[in-house]
This record gives structure tokens, sequence and C-alpha cells, in this order.
């Protein structure tokens, strides 16, 4: 790992107007899989599931209460509310630009937006529901539903597939373009103050984009062990370690606390941070970061410049419509 | 009573011209109190505050978490369910056309949307916030409420009372006119099938809408006695009588079981029914109605019509555009 950081920095140290040239703007589209081609008859269908709580046991928690489309994808919280209040070990990640992930969960165990979705469903502290099978008997029996299905997939029954392909249809318009650091690299080099360049450039440097690389600054699907490395002090206030990532579901000794690296996309609207949601400031996490991956303690005015930095990764929200939930008409949904 | 429902009977009774000439239909717009006068920025800050989950102690609880305006304007469940997880005892009322409740709550201690909207937020299983104090430290902790408030109320500061004025303002524009009882109702005598048409001369012959009167089918803000007749079998069934109503808030006497007339507009989108949520179906809501308010039980072609006639109460909802939440770059809320 040390190698590669140090052969990217060094590359992106080689000059300024190649650092520039260097630059990806966030696309403006998500690519779909070939047996998912995004429809608008999926989207609308997929945004009504997105924020319908009846895809919960208790029919109060739906998609959108941890990943809040009002505000940056996720709920602000160190680790999200499912039914009867229940919280599990994990912060919930933004599902802004999540469709630029190759891989989906902190633990990356998800290889596409579909097979995420169908998880928290059926998670017993997350929605809550006993099994698909349910899911999918709630949605046969609200009329609207037969028909958003029938409109998104003609050929097919409701099912855990159709259910999750039309969520992940809707997650890949989330996409937030137009951050002062995209028309940076689009050209209008005024789009960042002089501030923010030199917390890009110091990021650069030290090696922070040797991971969070590309577009969507997320290393394109890539893991990273977290923390690299081990320091008593911080391990003490924060118990990184405790969770063991994508070890917890390989159990191969050498994905210890590996974890997807996440997008720094909108970073400044997701506090807290890491997997645990320890850390209350960006400020706090940039310095985390530096020293647990980084081997380095960063000043103040360099952990100012990359915050500078890091709020110019905020991009512009579509406007979201919310869906009519379809009804049924004298009975509740169970 | 029984004496005002035989008069109120008589007189709707008294030829099919002047019934139909008594029928009301929904107003498309609703008064606004002289302290709290509707602006547009008292809507658009309104309608943000009323999505906010940070509202309520732990961040995920909004007002529209329980007032679901993506659907019929409540939870479809017998209770809500609060922060971390808590329930409480009632069911939790429609916002659409609240406006038009003279009083709001089941017992109507609130006596107007305002003083209603100051209530769950700091009750310790709805919302949770330990005080209004802390909300308003709250609010002003983020900077997109500094502006909005300031838009909305240029001489006042941020406050229970203009949190409360502008949540209020939000929901006075949540009408749903244009049911198809109301285009009968305006002169289009078509809008209604000969089902529908008869479920509502029923209502109006047995009395239903001696309570249920006016254009909203709420009593314009009045009580009534909830059971009228004490009924052992469907006291056992459903415990209506644990709630004490009124009687709660007054310790007077004269209160017991007394509760605000809920409207029947959209009530097919809002079982399960009641106070306390406890009978699932529209069909059974009007059987027991019958039963304890009317002294009567009903044929099932009886309850048929009633219940189609209920369903033409369904209005059209506006499109509810989704508000971005101000954010808190690089922290979290609290």
């Amino acid at each position: 790992m040390p190698q590669i950081r140090t052969i990217v920095s060094a590359m992106l140290l080689a000059g300024s107007t190649s650092i520039a040239s260097a630059w990806e703007a966030l696309p403006t589209t998500a690519p779909a899989p070939a047996n998912n081609p995004t429809t608008t008859e999926k989207i609308e269908l997929g945004r009504t599931l997105f924020h319908d709580p009846r895809l919960s046991s208790t029919g109060t928690v739906s998609c959108a209460s941890c990943h809040n489309v009002m505000a940056g994808g996720e709920d602000n919280r160190p680790n999200s509310m499912g039914v009867h209040g229940q919280t599990g070990g994990r912060s919930a990640p933004t599902v802004w630009n999540s469709a630029f992930n190759k891989v989906q969960f902190w633990d990356g165990r998800a290889a596409s937006l579909e097979a995420q979705a169908s998880g928290p469903v059926t998670n017993p502290i997350e929605m809550g529901m006993k099994s698909w099978d349910d899911v999918v008997t709630r949605l046969k029996s609200i009329d609207g539903y037969l028909v958003a299905f029938k409109k998104a997939f003609p050929n097919e029954d409701i099912s855990e597939e159709t259910a999750t392909k039309a969520i992940a249809a809707y997650e890949r318009t989330l996409i937030t373009p137009n951050s002062p650091y995209d028309k940076y690299a689009k050209g209008n080099k005024s789009a960042l103050s002089a501030q923010e360049v030199r917390g890009l450039k110091k990021m650069a440097e030290i090696g922070c984009l040797s991971c969070h690389s590309g577009a969507a600054f997320n290393g394109k699907g890539d893991f990273r062990e977290f923390p690299a490395i081990y320091n008593s002090f911080l391990e003490k206030q924060y118990q990184f370690s405790n969770d063991e990532g994508l070890f917890e579901v390989t159990k191969k000794q050498e994905d210890k606390h590996f974890f997807k690296i996440p997008t720094l996309r909108n970073i400044a609207l997701t506090a807290p941070y890491f997997h645990n949601g320890s850390v209350k400031t960006l400020e706090k996490a940039v310095k985390v970061m530096a020293t647990t991956q980084l081997g380095r303690k960063l000043s103040n005015k360099e952990v100012d410049d990359i915050v500078a930095f890091l709020n110019a990764l905020t991009g512009e929200f579509p406007k979201q419509s919310l869906p009519t939930l379809p009804a049924t008409p004298g009975k509740t949904f169970n």
C-alpha cells in the first residue's frame, strides 16, 4: 500500500497543470447493469418503494428513513435507528452517488445496488421484515403496486428481484453534480478558492487521493485496511477496530479491518464519520485519517485547508418530489 | 344528543332536493388566525420543519413520520412509533384537512394547529425533545434555519411560537379537494354512483351526519361521547373505554369519554380506526359506529353502501415537493 501511495502522490505532484488535468468531474448519469436497464417506470416505482415505510415490519422505517434524500443521503446519526428503536453498529452510508460505488455496504459485501437493496428490508434490526416472501405478499396486497410493477416490469412478477431492481434504478438517479470542485475540474479555475485549492493539493501530496481516487473520490470500488496504522490512543477513544469489516463476511485473515473506500462527495453533510460514526466533526475525521492511514500529524492550517476543499465537494441535489404511496382503502397494510 | 340527532336527520330527510342543496364541498383554502396570516415564506419554512427529523431527540422522527403526507396523512398504525420505538395509546389523526378542525388531538385539547404543533415535539414518547428551549437551540445552530426564519418572521426570533406558526401555516395548505363527493355537492350528480348516493342518504337518515356534519364531516369542532352506548361485547374486543378522552385533560365528569368528532374526509386511507386504532377495517368501523352511537344494527348491504360513499370522500392530494433540509456542514445536529 505505501508504495502505491508514493507513486500516485508523486504522479499527482508532477506539476499543477497535470494535477488539474487529472481531475474528473462527476458524471451526470450512472451506468446500469445489462440486466436492469434504467427506465422511467422503474425509477418511479423505485422512488415510491424507497419512500414506503410499509417495506418494514412496523410500517415506520423506509429506505429514506436512514438514507434521507432531503439531506445528505443518510441520517447524521452514529448508527441508524431501525424498527422498534433498534440500532446497529455501523453508520448509514450516503445513498447519493452510491451508483458510483462498485461495491455497497461498509464492508462491500454487495456487488450491486440491486444486491444492497435487498439487505436492510429483512435485517431484523433495520426494517425487520421476516422474509422477502412476506414483503412480496404485502406489495401484492396493494393495488397501486400491481399497476406500477406491471408498468415497470411488463413480463415479470412482483418479486424481491423486481423490487430491488426498481429501487436500484431510482438510486442511479441520485447524483449530485456541479460541486465547486466539478466546475474547477471542468476548467473554471475560479470555482475553488485559494484555500480550497491548497486543500486539494495537500490531499494529493500526502496521499489521501491514492485511495480516494476517481470522480467520486471512492477508489472505484477498492478496499482498504482501516485503521492501517494501529493507534492505541485513538482506539480507546473511537473503538475503530471492534468492527472487523470484510472479515466478518469472508472470515479470511487478509480481509480483517478492510472496508470499502467511502466516497468523499458531500462528505460535509454526512457527519458523524467512519464506519461506526464515532467521530463527530469533519476536522477531527481528517486528523484521524492522517494519523491512521498516512502516519502523519497535520497542522491546524492543513486541516482547515483540507476541510475547506471537502466542503467544495458538496454538489447540487436534484429536486425530489414526494411519491404518493399507493393506498389500501378501508384497511391497513398488514 | 338523541334529540339533536333526530332533528338533524329529519331535516336532512325532508326531501332529496333539499338534501342535495345541503351538501357542502370542501373549501380549497383554510382560514388562518389573525396572529398568523399565511405567507409563502412561512409555508416553506413549515414544510421544512414538518419533514425535519432533527425536531426529535434521536433525529429519527419528524412530524411527517406519523403524519405521512405521501399517504393519508397518518401512518396506518394502531398507534404511532416515536423515538426509541416507543408507542402511545392513541392513533395518529390525519394532518390532511386538519385546518378545518376547530380543535386538535383526539381529545381536542389544542385550540389551534399552532398549539397542536408544539405538543408532540416535547412528548417523551413521540419526538422526545427535553424542552422547546432545546429545540430552539438546535434550530439556531443550523444556518439555513437562521435564514428561513428571518424570511418568514422578519421581526421575530426563532422560538416555539414562530416554529409552530410556520408548521401550522404549512398544514393549512394540506387540503384535499375534488373528491367525487365534492363534485356531487357542486352539482355534478353523476360524480357519485347510485350505491354511493344510497350510502350518503343512509348516513343522513340514520343520524351519522348529525355529528359528522359540515364540509369536513367533522362537526365543526364539536365533541361527542364515544362510545355513547356501552356495549360489553365490543368493549371486550376493542377496549374503547380505557381511554377517557377529554376527561383526562379536564378531569370533569361530563367530559368522560368525550372526543373530538374526527373528519370523515379520506377516511378510506386512514385505517386502522378509532382513537386507539383497534378496528382494522372501514366496514367494521361503520358497524361499530352504528352500534355504539346510534344503537342500530346495519345490514351488510347498508354497510357496503356507506363504505362505498366513504370511499367517495377521498380527495385529490396536492403534489408535495420534498424540502431540502438545511445542513450543518462538517458536524451533526447535536
